[in-house]
């Protein structure tokens, strides 16, 4: 019974950071389609809250595709300072979803920006619908740099997560964002086989035509239509050539489990 | 092809506020279960954005719960200023759905506020669950009272809504507060067949087993497991004393379409 019923976000307390907290953290952030954003309105400091679509940078740090007419854009041209909330609540009691709520510093990626490209890359490969408008000039990125997180996983799972719990600091990261898209291109042309095994084995999806649209030194997210699925590295990688290798590996196990 | 693609926010015309935004705005604001607020951290302002669950008071005006340890309430102790979104996403693409973005004005209704046992007694019809703590001294409610609010219908369909468009303004509000429990209690026990007639007719659902929730001048929610249905008169009360005829009349209107 206490286990089906909406607990106060209050009535808890704030465990240690583990496991189960990151990878719950990674899977939301870096999971996601869309996320509320809240910023404040420029001129009153009113705080505002909207759906928005979101993608991440080749460090999994979330992005925005915005333009420039929008209230976002000049909400957060005038204050950096924005709070997203991550995760859905599905069927059933909506407190008992798992969500992250993550306060962050805005990053203004202009349209003729050196980042851009690696980031449209990025984004369309998870929205191509997106690409209608993302070639827009009037259109840009955000990059919002998480600075804390208060993460809800479930009944008294509270967790207070820190700047460092957030980001994947990874040597291999530069490296891997240059191999990014041949491998990915590799792999939805070539073992879409094991792909679709990822997606039974780590996200219990049947389904098969699954393609991966993005790889972090964390991870990688798998796409379906509208579905988008993220798959954790059982540790971040080191080296970018280890990219090969844990992909082997987890098909490998996903076989063994099959 | 465009039909199912995202448009962004920004590029799009404000329409004249007409029926429909006013049915949306209804149908969202008062027909979710849950919603993302938006509050200014006390001390720093910076935007948070978490989940919360929500009902409506009896003219329709979000309620929230709260413990006084929460950092909402310390929030919006501090500053009274919020952000509501409602609105689901479902499948498809998350920009599809429709949402309604409300700036609100939050004042407490303090633990031993004579208001409170109405707002009490809605927001458990609505969620039975809260049983386990609404009673807890330390909770208490929070109305937020619309200010404005932008509505996204859909595709090209972007409305901007003032005070007066999210009011339910009818002299019949206070009686028909006054009656409220007395007629939903007589609509489940003794006319669920209307009520699920309602569901199958106005809200596209086919199980039977809705039960009525909450009723204000405007219209009525229904309740079945955890899902909410708002179903709204074809026009507000104004008279407590003309609910009979309205619920008989969407009756019969549904019969007629069965």
């Amino acid at each position: 019974m206490a286990e089906q019923t909406s607990k106060p976000e209050t009535a808890k307390t704030i465990r240690e950071t583990d496991d189960f907290a990151l990878a719950e953290s990674d899977r939301l952030i870096r999971g996601s389609r869309h996320a509320a954003l809240a910023v404040l309105e420029p001129g009153t400091g009113h705080p505002t809250v909207s759906r928005t679509l979101v993608a991440t940078d080749s460090g999994g740090r979330p992005i925005i595709l915005v333009s420039a007419l929008s209230s976002h854009t000049k909400a957060l041209g005038a204050d950096q300072r924005a709070g997203l909330l991550f995760g859905e609540p599905g069927k059933g009691d909506p407190l008992a979803h798992p969500r992250i709520t993550l306060k962050c510093r805005a990053e203004h990626i202009t349209f003729d920006s050196s980042e851009r490209p690696a980031l449209r890359r990025r984004f369309l490969a998870r929205h191509p619908k997106s690409a209608l408008y993302i070639d827009f000039p009037d259109f840009s990125f955000f990059r919002l740099v998480p600075v804390s997180a208060s993460l809800n996983g479930g009944f008294g799972k509270a967790y207070e997560l820190m700047e460092e719990d957030l980001d994947i600091a990874s040597p291999a990261a530069s490296e891997l964002a240059e191999m990014e898209e041949g491998a990915i291109a590799h792999m939805n042309a070539d073992h879409s086989d094991a792909i679709d095994l990822y997606a039974a084995r780590f996200a219990g999806e049947k389904e098969s035509g699954w393609r991966i649209c993005g790889i972090d030194p964390a991870g990688f997210e798998i796409l379906r239509g509208d579905q988008l699925r993220r798959i954790r590295f059982p540790e971040p990688l080191k080296k970018a050539a280890g990219l090969r290798k844990v992909l082997a590996d987890l098909a490998k196990s996903a076989r063994a489990n099959d």
